[in-house]
């Protein structure tokens, strides 16, 4: 049977959201078992995992790149990032802006007092480079840049490499969140200029949550030794317990590392991040095209939108109630997303996770079934 | 079947450590889910739960106690508490240390360079009453106070009631790392005198790992809004999102939590904390004298030895190496611990998780026989 030919197994609905995500059910039967954190099984799982992840962005250990899981959701691979690449006594990021999850990380600096300057954009405008350029060049004091990947907001995809080539052109530090895109969009940690990229467990590579990680340029990892604000989200502190003894420095999330090496397998044997991204792909233009079909309107331009999460606009229509469509939907077995934009009544459709073209069809069905209970008319 | 007719199911080995431990099938079964994080029923589990984390402290919400959830391992919750519970311009934290997690705090405090003290006392000695009080006294700067409640470095109990009466007396906050006793001591939170107490999710009530919880004084908790260093560990940020939406802020590790609403009512069917002390104390009985029969000495005088975890001196006979003993003992299924004591050589077995006294049994035959292939002999 084809991936595409399947549908979601098991009796919870299936998540068309930015995560926690379907995973498959091996993926949840490889946390049928306990292994102690300093047993052999589980720290070659280690070792895998940080050897796969780097391959999945196309780099290795041999060629200067580090892979650091740490325990927690995807947020505290963002502040172990933010906290650990500057300078206590110095130093300052540019983030680029264009969603919540870019204004997350200007509260993360202001919690701790770091200095950081915000590049704004619209949320339905990707990050321009131009402006980027002129702000680093506007404060000689910025050391590093941060940008998301792909804002899961509206799901824009922001234009990595020549972000990163303007960044790199200033010699400055580069980190991209990856969160929702890493291991579901094609990309290459080396073109893209980055120094520190993160993602989470139970994004694009199918596994539960617990932990996060960030994919590390060595040189600039280890440039960041004493920095860290904290503990807990010391990189440098992580990466040197894996390498010295093969462990966490702290008890480990050892289920979701176990489900996790099981969901690499899978990644793999869809053909990787190309063959992942196709059926993402896949989805989205099933969903695209039925909510056109059904009269919706994405809140995204088409050349800017990414596979992994789409925005549509309420419908104007008086009839329509967002809670009551959302809970009409989900008692017909599907689970939708709300919106998070500041500036437009939105709902969210994610395409990532153990989900098929099928499970998309029937997402539609569902939705067009609702609407006509509500009475709600698009034209 | 009695609990203690039980030995523990599945192929992986019985985990005789601080953690992870070994889980029950069906702890582990509750795994094979994927909600969403704003499901209903995802949202009612965490709402049990943080009820029931209250309910095994002997306190409620309506008398004034709060169970705060957060992701990462029971580290992330004690830096949580540590660097939540000074204001950041004054206060200062008096820790009262006698073995590795009381020195890991201290590593914390300096990490953020907030001010502390450290009251140290041997490895092999509970934390003295007198000696705090006259601490306290001594520095008006105090403002709070950290002990661990048993020190898994030796598994030695210190006196909570005894130090938190002298806390109290003096007005100060009082936070207990209760890591690898709560829910498996018998314990009261009122007249321990804490405001802050945190445990993790895979120890006493036999959850997974990926979680751990702050239970906290609500007036104590609230006192602390905008203190918190960090975002990703603000006690009372999470709180406020708990209550407000009844959702975690960041993505919550949905599965360990479903594990953990299983361990739970595991625990209440097992006579809650009660029932439960009462299988571990056995299982502690059962490993001291069959270890005392094989001619092993334990580290601690039996008067301060808690039942959780035990220290054990190597053997004086040349034949004895470590690593050789663990390996065989390994190889035969069982998974032992290694030492963390400063000042001598023991290793620790631990009584704790889903293990009942055949598989105490089991290991000490297995320890029998590594003996005598080894030719190590006690006496």
């Amino acid at each position: 049977m084809k991936p595409s030919q399947q549908i979601s197994s098991g009796k919870d609905k299936p998540l068309f959201t930015p995560g926690p995500l379907t995973t498959s059910v091996t993926v949840k039967q490889a946390m049928l078992r306990d292994l102690g954190s300093r047993d052999f099984e589980f720290m070659t799982a280690i070792k895998e995992l940080r050897h796969e992840l780097l391959s999945i962005g196309g780099v290795s250990q041999s060629g200067g790149w580090e892979a650091v899981p740490l325990q927690g959701s995807g947020t505290y691979a963002i502040e172990a990032v933010l906290t650990c690449a500057i300078p206590p006594d110095g130093g300052k990021w540019l983030l680029l802006v264009n969603g919540a999850y870019g204004e997350r990380m200007a509260k993360i600096c202001t919690r701790y007092r770091i200095a950081h300057t915000v590049l704004k954009f619209g949320e339905d405008t990707p990050v321009d480079v131009a402006q980027t350029d002129a702000a680093i060049r506007a404060d000689p004091g910025i050391t590093a840049v941060a940008v998301v990947h792909c804002e899961t907001t509206t799901g824009i995809m922001n234009p990595m490499e020549a972000i990163g080539s303007v960044v790199k052109k200033h010699g400055k530090a580069f980190f991209i969140d990856s969160m929702s895109a890493f291991g579901g969009v094609e990309f290459k940690l080396e073109s893209s200029g980055a120094d520190f990229l993160v993602s989470s467990a139970n994004k694009c590579i199918e596994g539960v949550p617990g932990f996060s990680f960030a994919l590390c340029r060595r040189d600039a990892l280890l440039a960041t030794k004493g920095w860290s604000r904290t503990l807990v989200l010391d990189l440098v502190d992580q990466w040197e317990g894996l390498e010295k003894s093969g462990q966490f420095r702290f008890t480990p999330p050892t289920h979701a590392i176990l489900a996790f090496r099981q969901a690499l397998h899978e990644l793999a044997e869809e053909g990787g991040v190309a063959g992942r991204a196709a059926r993402y792909r896949c989805n989205y233009e099933v969903i695209l095209h039925g909510m056109r079909e059904l009269g919706f309107k994405e809140y995204l331009k088409p050349e800017v939108q990414g596979h992994i999460i789409t925005c549509f606009r309420y419908p104007t229509d008086l009839n329509f109630h967002f809670e009551t469509f959302y809970s009409k939907i989900n008692d017909k077995g599907h689970v939708i997303y709300p919106g998070k934009l500041s500036n437009a009544d939105c709902f969210r459709i994610g395409n990532i996770g153990r989900l098929f073209e099928n499970d998309m069809k029937a997402l539609l069905a569902a939705i067009k079934e609702t609407l006509a209970e509500m009475g709600v008319k698009l034209r």
